[in-house]
């Protein structure tokens, strides 16, 4: 059994990653951090775990962790790492943006299965990406991959509420979302860097930009991403480059049918779907964004860096209504 | 032109107020105050009315207001008038809990219309009914009226989740709120008290319980209530009751058909259905909790006090999807 | 492996078995039947299995079944018992209401495993209790267990969308009902008759009313019921008796926290909440009503009529948000 | 008085339409027509009329009629126009698509006051604009005045669900749209050639293409609308020149915050906001669908066409939650 910690407990993330591991049939969960909810029942946090835990949070980390699971929000992963707090043979997976992007300074492997596979089994530390980031790039790597990224690239991408968290702000509060949409961080946001990053490993000298528009939707989970180019190729022949791509993918699936957010939710499934229009190329993809876009991708990491089969515990029931 | 002030303006009631008195013929909104947004322009804190208000938040009230709204929150409103802000001049409609149970240490009138609707044209202070209790109340008055109030008396109803004001706790979070049901204060809400008020002033002896499931429901606006207790009366002799109970009341309709939350939404309408089954006679009822259940049923005061006609400014057009 | 066929399988309750079945470790799908739907993929109709299956709707049963599942609806499974169709040899679990009511005419086993767990285990024919009548019953059970059923019983309970089936109303249409909340079938839905049956099954004098308000909530998956009645005992007594009547069922849990709808969704628990007031003791259950309410139990019965662990393939990941 | 009649009174756009003039103080509607609801109540086919109209539909129209709108959908207003049901007379306003796009064989004039407001003051028929095309062109519209289209023009835009009518289908059905967001028409919907018709009407060499992806979203009422194209005028610029343009039109508003679709929701208004990032001007907009989308703007082309103030009947309370 993989003897698993988690840092940040009570957040959306953990709570998802205990969901999960409850569910796994090669981890144990031996310990639980949130400093501020010391001493509570885990179950306390995560409402619907009644039943299926008796854990407690704590404050401290268990020496004999194979695993850590950090949950504790952007920013916070680089000073916890720096801190000693764990011991270098703990392996770790950091679900914040810290190490997303390459850098002298760590050895974080970006931690995209359908992308860099082979380095995720060997390594130590993963940098799990973002949820927006995992639905777009899965959307785009195929194109890189063959170096038909050559135009301009449009992407419209709508998510639910939790990926903004657990906290409290006016856009997450009930009166204001439900019912609603809006757009925010047009162009500038925070995932283009690890998108832009990926694209670059598979098409050096890809250079276009990126046009991004987040959109907040009315649901709870979930992320459906439209990502358009020009492009020469026709239908037939992206369709089999998508399917080559991910054959040996076991998350990823292209559908002929058009898409909706729910097919997925409660999965670690992604679903695209093609269609070429007047010389563009559109992409939509599908994720849950707290499965694959966050806590259930972070295990198919922990699965291969384990040498477990990729799919161990993922294998999830959809609740699709 | 009644001059009206606000206090307490940034919160839900006080946006309601200014939406509703921005379409008042005979009212000139004259100063919205609020600490908190001392400087702020209005449609800053209550963004739908770009382009309809150029007001902002003042921490002073203009002493030449006609009437006062107090938007404060429960609590409040008592400071508020105790300590002299307010010149006795100035006609007052409290929207908090403070004054609506009598006592010999206030004036305040219950602000029922369809109870008190004479003690309301010559109040100086009113006391602005609970939206749950508005919609009980109108539910079951007919009955107290000729003493048929013969037994406990059930309530379920549930509320949208403006009735919780616009503070953040977790049960108005999104990603808990939305696609979701819960059942609070059963037996214990605070409306209690102000419901068997209002039928005793009708039947004196009435001492039976009132057995009060409140519940949440995923939506915004609205109250649907569900009140039902044995009685000899057959169907027909209710209806007939409760026509002639309400044919001068513009703003309560009785329906033949089955109600939803949605029939009154936006408007300061209530409507009822009545069945009776097996000995019980059932009495739905639906209000806006935002309009009838507040800020409207305030503005109907307002016109009864200034001898106004009782539904100026309050022929709404119903949002209804 | 256990060979499973179903008939009626284009609709909810028959999607929601294949995605439990497909995380079954103990049987294999050998035929799905839907006249309407015959030759076309499984996962056309059921849009979210894409990827999982390959079956095909066909309109022929395969014969060496060992077990049926019968979602043709309400109405239609006596005609198909009758026809034949169906060997003697193969066992049948039926989800819809035809056989919940004991009868001379039929052998059919009211299958909640929480009451008649022997019965279920030697039963050649099981009928899936309904929805709301699983929650409502599993609130009461113990108390008619130990004959404290001496009062009339008052329920309020409100449902989601998905309980209404597939079928298109003006009720499931979206623009109605999200945001909204209505009550229907007051004191006469159809669920009362199996659940009085259940009571007087333990308390057989049991005679009181039950006093049934259902409500359609702004959701899709999901019922909370809540229940209450005048008791002589104490809070702590009636505990004790819920723990003690439900520590051998897997699947039902006792809470401290008050209830909400997302804590069982996407799985196949009851959690209930006991609160004495009053006099009162109120019992609120929360179900998911595809799983414990109809899909997951039906699975439950399977697992214990052929000797399976009666949570296998049922320890599902909640969805939660 | 303008004797008002509608065909098609049963749909959605006859709904708000009757919601809309029930509140307008110029006009009287005589004749509602529908052959599906012959003899019903107008208010049981629009419930949330009850206590408001006395109407019944009828299978006749008035021939005293001033004024005539079309709702009976798409397609159908030609057949009825052709069909002389109607004097040449009555002035008509047609909400279906059958007349926006200019043709000599009829005279239309296509009723977006934003663009044509002279040509509608004299106008004798109308044709109302599209939902979607309504708040992209008004998105658009000052850019082209000037000339300044001068690349492709990216738009995203989300929908509630009552632009797809009152018909059922399984994207409207509250199991599926509830919570959840999808693509549909990718590049091909049909509002597109109305749009471009209405740039070139100001821009005649305008030639780029508009790549549109259309989404559902999880609301009943509005729309939000984000266009960005290349540009090389500033952001300041582009304020000044939307101000200019909007500056007699009072509908429309320029906001400095971000926009969601509940601030213009149950109005007639249309918002508007502007952001320039990396050389791309973004223009995001919001409208309500079925008011200033539909019939809002009906009613405010027929107050141009009556010599009345384009506003009369159109300030309306938002309801914004």
């Amino acid at each position: 059994m993989i003897k698993v910690s988690i840092i940040g407990g009570a957040g959306y993330t953990a709570g998802e990653l205990l969901r999960l591991l409850n569910h796994h049939p090669e981890t144990e969960v031996i310990s639980v951090m949130s400093r501020s909810h010391k001493g509570k029942l885990v179950s306390d946090a995560h409402l619907d775990l009644e039943g299926e835990t008796e854990l407690v949070f704590s404050d401290k980390l268990k020496p004999d962790s194979d695993v850590i699971f950090l949950c504790s929000g952007h920013g916070k992963s680089k000073e916890i790492i720096e801190s000693e707090l764990i011991s270098s043979a703990i392996k770790v997976i950091d679900l914040s943006s810290d190490f997303r992007i390459k850098n002298s300074d760590h050895n974080f492997i970006y931690g995209l299965p359908e992308l860099n596979r082979e380095e995720i089994k060997s390594a130590h530390h993963i940098a799990n990406p973002g949820c927006f980031a995992t639905c777009i790039q899965l959307s785009l790597l195929p194109l890189a991959s063959v170096g038909l990224l050559n135009d301009d690239v449009h992407v419209t991408a709508i998510t639910g509420s939790t990926g903004a968290g657990q906290n409290h702000s006016s856009t997450t509060h009930f009166s204001w979302r439900s019912n609603n949409a809006s757009v925010y961080k047009a162009f500038t946001h925070q995932h283009l860097g690890e998108i832009k990053q990926s694209l670059n490993q598979l098409q050096n000298e890809f250079n276009n930009d990126i046009h991004f528009i987040p959109m907040r939707g009315a649901f709870a989970r979930g992320i459906l991403a439209a990502c358009y180019l020009k492009i020469e190729a026709s239908e037939a022949e992206i369709k089999k480059l998508y399917q080559g791509y991910y054959s040996s993918n076991p998350f990823v699936h292209l559908s002929e049918t058009e898409l909706d957010v729910k097919r997925v939710v409660n999965t670690n499934k992604a679903i695209l779907h093609l269609k070429k229009e007047g010389g563009q190329i559109l992409i939509t993809g599908v994720i849950d964004n707290l499965v694959k876009g966050a806590s259930g991708q972070a295990i198919q990491n922990m699965n291969l860096m384990f040498g477990l089969e990729e799919t161990t515990g993922l294998n999830l029931k959809s609740s699709v209504f």
